[in-house]
């Protein structure tokens, strides 16, 4: 059932006076749930409440916290076909898809479960004491990582599950030792509402203490705002819009101590078609395009909003062959009005700038919230000129730069923001001749493909889906994957702590068997 | 010979026309050396060379960059005794510590050129492909750490050598594969130009690029401003007051490009004494922590600035005995008279808080710039209440806290701002029912001691030298250590690349046989 209340730990709770309704993009008609607004009260409470739960669920075992996550994963499961028909109802987004993102979620729950099972991921490190040593003795020294404390995380519009209230923030955070407080997307209140009472049913299961797990919705940008500005709160997840996240990692920024906040925002994905791929492949390349531009309706931060390649048949050729299959492909919903109301005002603002061209879009009349793609061409030293043209337009829309020669692409991706991907379409060995075009690409984003799509982001631990500003606040970190765990923690030394009170992470007999770096060697052994 | 110039890569520099001199604090007068500070042209000239070194610097390999980095130390030590005058002339450090801290910085270079000469600090991480997968065939991702650019390093007053021109943050960054810009200390400008012309002697003699390492003057906050401005910098690394540090973390969260500052601030180090120890071994402890708060006239960011007890006959003894021993410490010479004159005016200013009592502190008349060291007390409550005693005293300056109970001393803790370290002084099994204090403490801090003195920080992989703000402005980083480099570095994936242009760390073959990852075991196998 949905009641449209917070969870503040355990509790619903719905002191708020203002409430709120999601929307059904597909019917175009507002869902029936009244959704709740958290108030600051609210807010306070569950930060109060995460921080006394951060005492114990800091010191929590591996074991403990992958039965947690497990059980986590078996509950949202257990929430059937309801959960997947809310979640469209609150998106758009077709059962299919409903499936496929729980699935990658529950997978998502399960690695992290596995990974904090396994326990080698706390990167312990021993340096035995040296009590001869001349001219000082050595002290011992033992490291491992500890969680930072309460984790805001921001759900995301495009991804309900997989980056929204038990999705990878959440599922990182919680591996971590952190509590979460979720700040509710308020596109899909109501499933949000349905995964969070999965979460506090697998907390009680599971024996977690109280305020380990908050969702908190608001329709605004208030309880966002005072859950940052929250002195209890020790860092953010958010993946959004540059402007959103900017805005969050300025405030966290402000405060009197400042924390981290982990934003992954915009990217264009430039995609690089070198010649010899033009002139051998130009038709098939295109087509696989049109597909990665419309998939989903254009709304993955991975989406391929720039193609770029020097001037030649080939390229003509490849411009031809994606005008004419883009338009072939069947508009799709889009996440809610806003989205789709975004969508247009990007698009003209995009379509007005000087020297742009429509090489095609879908023209026919679609139903409300559909989004008719566009692909549109440009000469190279225009883009270069014009920074809006570097900007993305969410959605299925795309830039194919048409460049004078290889040094003016040199200079175009040079001069690109930072991006989550960055792809080479590529004949066998013509890449090697491209090795500066290929290294400044690398310096602008955080993955790099090579002859594939950039739409399609694999959750493995070698994957790092982040990159230079603005594609994420900080690229240090990734945002998919086991890895992403390491936003939520520090190291921490103990010097000459007895044995006993060590945690079982660095104690000498190593009763969890991890993998350690002991005195410059990795080892599972005893000391 | 020193020239007063700047270096702007290989070559000196001095287009400014503002110039300066250092000051030698044990003659109490200035230096001959006439220093030029640098103009916003070298600034831009530093910054434009650096990104240009990166293309080639970044993709140095690691036994390349061991040769360089032991190189600087060689070159170090071949400067012989002159440089160990200089230090002391600007610094009133002793020869016996000039020696030690130069041992300290080539120990440090030398252990990052064999962290990186081993390559296992990459990260190297392997998921190879799944052609057959269902529903999805699974790409091949490759992921590693790749240096995040030019990196600006500002020297700290208080470690001419080991924090300064090639100190840990410059060898750190070095080593990382960033080339580095270092804005010297004014108070040691004639030490950071000697230590530069050893780095860059060290970088033509292994044939590094031109713009791998630049050291700029200035005697205000100008040139530091500049250099964290500008767009081509990409990470600050920093010592020094919480003042100067948030400020440079200001300015670069306010970029366009927001950039990480990983500023190692201040700390009051807290010391909490248990009663059993107090009762068994008060005289013990006065006097050790006598010798630790007068170290190095109390200039090390781990001085132990506040100690904290449970009100009983043990703690009057260590207060009386603390008393006692303070006094007989021969004062010595601060670094400058700006730092002798700010602790005479922060120690004024704790003085004068209502309820604070002096314990005991050196009366006798001393040398200018000598510090008299003093020993304060203050009653639990007090403290708790007034935020200006959990300031700073930098210098020979120690606050003892009585508190009424366990519960304020658990209280007092909690209440702390982030600190570099804490310590407990316990008798062996005593510190078990302190569990909430220790708990509270570890929150508060990066390191924490058992039985010991905070200073004296050992350089070695389990290090953590740093905390939670403002210890330092990213608690999720050391300073001290061969994983400082991790400041420096981001995490990039290579995905379905073909593999004889994967940079060497992840070619099937492995041909660094470093420790990588592949599908989620650590194995040095080719693949």
């Amino acid at each position: 059932m949905i009641t449209g209340k917070n969870y503040i730990g355990n509790q619903l709770s719905a002191k708020g006076s203002k409430t709120f309704k999601t929307f059904n993009p597909l019917l175009n008609i507002e869902n029936q749930w009244e959704i709740t607004e958290a108030s600051q009260d609210e807010v306070n409470q569950a930060a109060e409440l995460a921080t006394e739960a951060f005492k114990t669920y800091s010191k929590t075992s591996g074991a403990k916290k992958a039965q947690f996550l497990r059980a986590i994963a078996d509950e949202i499961e257990a929430l059937g076909d309801e959960l997947l028909q809310v979640y469209s109802s609150e998106s758009g987004l077709p059962n299919g898809r409903a499936k496929g993102e729980r699935g990658r979620t529950l997978g998502q729950l399960r690695a992290f479960a596995n990974h904090v099972e396994e326990g080698n991921w706390v990167d312990a490190s021993i340096d035995t004491a040296q009590p001869d040593r001349k001219p000082l003795p050595k002290v011992d020294l033992r490291k491992m990582n500890v969680p930072l404390g309460p984790v805001v995380v921001f759900g995301a519009s495009n991804f309900p599950f997989a980056f929204s209230t038990a999705g990878g923030d959440t599922a990182a955070a919680i591996a971590s030792g952190c509590p979460v407080i979720v700040k509710s997307h308020p596109m899909h209140a109501a499933t949000g509402e349905m995964v969070s009472s999965a979460v506090i049913k697998a907390a009680e299961k599971t024996g977690m203490p109280n305020g380990v797990f908050s969702n908190l919705n608001s329709s605004g940008i208030e309880v966002g705002q005072q859950l940052v500005q929250h002195p209890k709160v020790k860092a953010v997840g958010f993946t959004g819009s540059i402007h959103g996240g900017r805005a969050l990692y300025d405030l966290a920024a402000k405060r009197d101590e400042p924390i981290p906040v982990f934003a992954e925002m915009g990217s264009i994905n430039p995609v690089v078609i070198l010649p010899q791929a033009l002139n051998n492949r130009a038709e098939t390349i295109a087509k696989t395009y049109a597909g990665s531009i419309t998939l989903g309706t254009g709304q993955f931060c991975t989406n391929p909003g720039l193609i770029i390649g020097v001037k030649s048949a080939g390229l003509t050729s490849f411009v031809n062959t994606l005008a004419e299959e883009i338009v072939k492909v069947e508009p799709s919903c889009m996440l809610h009005p806003n989205i789709a109301g975004a969508y247009e005002t990007n698009k003209s603002k995009a379509l007005s700038q000087s020297g742009i061209k429509v090489l095609a879009g879908y023209e026919n009349d679609v139903e409300p919230n559909y989004a008719r793609q566009v692909v549109t061409t440009v000469e190279g030293d225009t883009f270069l000129n014009n920074p809006t043209l570097h900007h993305e337009v969410f959605g299925p829309f795309s830039l194919v730069v048409q460049c004078e020669d290889k040094q003016q692409l040199e200079d175009i991706i040079s001069n690109l923001e930072g991006q989550l991907t960055g792809t080479i379409i590529s004949d066998d060995n013509e890449v090697a001749e491209y090795s500066n075009v290929v290294n400044a690409l690398q310096n602008r984003v955080g993955r790099i493909i090579f002859n594939g799509v950039p739409t399609g982001v694999e959750v493995c631990p070698s994957m790092l889906h982040g990159g230079p500003y603005p594609a994420s606040t900080d690229s240090r970190f990734t945002a998919v994957g086991v890895d992403s765990i390491k936003r939520f923690v520090r190291p921490f030394s103990f010097q000459d702590w007895p044995n006993d009170l060590l945690p079982d992470e660095l104690k000498n007999e190593n009763p969890l068997g991890i993998i350690r770096n002991v005195n410059g060697k990795l080892t599972s052994q005893k000391i």
